[in-house]
């Protein structure tokens, strides 16, 4: 069965989309640790991101890299923290999040409520500057 | 004045290794998250990560995947999070942490205390699944 992600991927969930590429797709979380919290993702379904193989692990940081400078161009942070953590999708991905304190690094902190209309803004925002 | 880092590697500062080539340094944090928590750092000193020229990110990334399988085959963990971070010291790093739970990956949460005998133990472990 595909994955959460790959069904985002393959548009059969709705998604705000922020980049997308052959080997990647990101969009933003929707149950963000702060406005703007994107996650990173590999097309092809593999469950632990260090079982990915090196070439492809190097891309999906390099394609991270492009969106966390467009991130931090357009929302007001500190800078970008970067999480691999893996527990609840088995589809490696990586979590792009601006922090501006160690707490928005938490996730065990109450996620952000953050409306329809804000998250498209929020969107279209990091898009423009990629 | 050189980073905390940088005196670890220019051996200023002892630190308990598990592995170092003409550019990265990885060694034990000594307040871990769980057993095995290791920083891994380019030896160039750049404040953010994502500052990092493309081909030097790329490398570190491929220089902690190799640290990340030497400590998931030694450490009983569930798997090898990572995060990026940075407000505490100034020089880009890698935090590769052996996880079981959502709760080992919470920088909120009490560091463990672990005995410099125990700490030396874990590194040589690490070292020899290299």
């Amino acid at each position: 069965m595909p994955t959460i992600f790959s069904k985002i991927i393959a548009g059969e969930i709705p998604s705000y989309k922020i980049a997308e590429n052959d080997r990647f797709y990101a969009f933003l979380d929707i149950n963000p640790l702060s406005p703007g919290h994107t996650l990173v993702v590999p097309k092809q379904e593999i469950d632990k991101y260090f079982d990915l193989e090196p070439e492809l692990l190097s891309e999906l940081n390099l394609f991270a890299q492009k969106v966390a400078h467009a991130m931090r161009s357009v929302i007001p942070c500190q800078r970008i923290g970067q999480i691999v953590f893996g527990l609840e999708v088995p589809h490696a991905h990586i979590h792009l999040i601006p922090i501006r304190t160690e707490a928005d690094m938490s996730f065990t902190k109450a996620r952000e409520q953050i409306s329809s209309e804000k998250m498209k803004e929020l969107a279209e925002l990091i898009r423009s500057a990629l």
